[in-house]
Formats: structure tokens, sequence, C-alpha cells
């Protein structure tokens, strides 16, 4: 998606280690009409899927997925993050394994809003490892509910995670995909 | 807004000790359609004020704030919330007193995105206390922003917390104001 390319371009801020920022736009302060364009996309994209539900993860999915949810009139659920194990009532529970963090923590959504019959769109502002992805997906599986796709803001490319969900089947829509990163040359995307 | 207390009355559950559990459409899964509207609404509100930053905290109150942000047509920043004072950069701190889980938490807006000559709207989905918006404000203040008033969806009028705002001279805008929980009786709603 041009759009969403072009602002990672201008405002995008690289750091060591692979670092992308894009919290001027993205995920801290947020852009709501760039959002709303991005969810008309994914709409557009899974446009003939049938999708009934979306399906994100606090904080930082929850802008996006909601903007998603309005193109495709459709609820939006979003995972509560948990640190502790602590957990009771009726959830369903996945562990993610963070990579920024070097952290394990859980994720829970409630058993009323996730059910058998749904079709789950899930939606994420990055895609790296991919084990935020397939905690959802493993959330959707205990619930009975069927994923449609994922559909992704930003996707390091570089990384594993989106090449490993398409090979297991997954259909996996990314708005910017990127190639490289570097603090010298800049950001460079994969070529469609 | 008739719309939300509808909602409310429908869906709304109630729990010993003043909860009120929207997690059906609100906080946990949510309902686009609705934060679109009430979206519209604050900005009907505020439409005379020249509101150029909405200011929100995570989790709950992204999904409305940038709703109401994509009707205002500015930027949305969300508050970071922080267990740990280990905190480091370039950010505004204040703490905030949670009186749900008798904890005190730190809140975090990076200096970049909150600035002075910002006219700020704070939204959030709960008004109770007003901790949260005290914490918020606070932040306002340290960068030398002006808060325009404050968006609230739900507010809990039987707790101080919008009457305390309201006496120390802040416009707060509430579009669901309720009088009184009760297991048995339900809820009831301030008459405007």
């Amino acid at each position: 998606m041009k759009l969403l390319e072009d602002r990672i371009r201008q405002f995008g801020k690289i750091g060591e280690g692979n670092i992308l920022k894009v919290d001027s736009f993205l995920n801290h302060q947020i852009d709501a009409q760039l959002l709303d364009e991005m969810g008309r996309e994914f709409e557009r994209l899974y446009h003939e899927a049938g999708v009934t539900k979306i399906l994100t993860i606090e904080a930082s999915g929850i802008a996006i997925a909601v903007m998603a949810a309005r193109h495709f009139s459709v609820p939006v659920v979003f995972a509560k993050k948990h640190k502790t194990l602590n957990i009771h009532g009726d959830v369903y529970v996945s562990q993610v394994e963070s990579f920024t963090h070097k952290t394990t923590y859980d994720i829970t959504v409630s058993k009323a809003f996730l059910n058998e019959g749904d079709k789950v769109l899930i939606i994420d502002d990055f895609l790296a490892t991919g084990n935020a992805i397939i905690g959802l997906i493993d959330l959707c599986r205990q619930a009975g509910a069927d994923v449609i796709g994922a559909g992704i803001a930003v996707e390091k490319a570089f990384q594993e995670g989106g090449k490993q969900l398409r090979e297991s089947g997954l259909r996996v829509e990314s708005l910017a995909r990127i190639a490289a990163l570097s603090v010298t040359d800049g950001v460079s995307f994969v070529e469609d």
C-alpha cells in the first residue's frame, strides 16, 4: 500500500538492531485518516472472504482493527495481555513469546466473544517472528472458530514469521513489507 | 446519548460493588459502528472548541479515541501504562491511582507528541474517580498544552470524579451518565 510505504519512508525512524519506529503515526501517536484508509484496504483484500469477526491484541493493534471493523461492519475483539499466570474466569488462554522483550506472556479472550462458526480475520500492526499471530490463531482453534487470514500493517519480511505463516497455509496480507532496514541506507520494501 | 444508554440497558452486566461490565460492545468486544457514532457525537459537542489533538490512555480508551479522531481530523495520542518506575527516554510521566486494582501505576507520553499550543481533548471509556483523567491533564500541563475538555463514554455519576473535575473548571461531556447501579433494579441514568 503506497500510502503506508510513503509514510514509513518519510516518518519511520530506524534504530540499531533492525528497529523501526513508527510511533509518530501508527502506534503511539496515530493518524486516524491513514488507519481508515488501511481499514478500507483490508476490506478490499478480504471482501469475498465472509469475515464475521476481527481479532487483534492490545494495545497497538486496537486502533487499526477497530478502523477495519468499521469497513467490514463486524465486531472486533482484542485479546488481553497478562504478565502473570493468575488468570481466572471463562477465557481462552495462549502463551506468546516476546522477541522484543525476551519474555513470555499470556493472552486471553473471553469465551463469550469467540465462537464456533466465526470466520476470523486477525489484524495486527507488526509481523516479525509471527508469535503473536500464532497465539491468536491458537485462541481461535480453542474456540472452534475459523481463521480466514491475517491483515498486517507492517511486515518485517526479513524475519521468518510471514514466510512460516504462509507456508502453514495461512493467507497473510501485509500493507507494507520491509525487505531491509539500515541506519545508513534507510528502508527498502519487497517489490510486489 | 440515547444509542449508548440503550445499549447499556440491553447488554450491560451489573455485578456486586457497582461494577458495570460493557465488554460485549465497548471494551473487549467492540462495536465499531457504535463507536463511530460516539465519535461523531464528541465532534458535534466540541465542534467549536478548536481541538488539535486527542489524548487517551491504553488500552480500552484507544478504540473510542481513534474513532473520534477520524471525525475531528486530528491525531490521537495514547498514554502508556507502566507498572514499574523504570522509565527512560524523552517522556512526560504522571502517577495514577487505580481504584479498581488498588495499585498505583505510571502513565507516559512521548514529549514529541504533546506540545505547547496543542488544544487537547481527553477521551476515555469510563469516568469514576477521575484519577486517570487527572493524570492525563497533568501530562498536558507538563507539555504546556491546553486541555479543552474531556469526552467520556460512561460516567459513573454516583462517584465523585465527574463532579470534582467540573468544579475544577474542566468541561466534561459524558455520553451516558449513570445515576445508580443495582443488581436487582438494573441501571438508571442521570436525567438531562
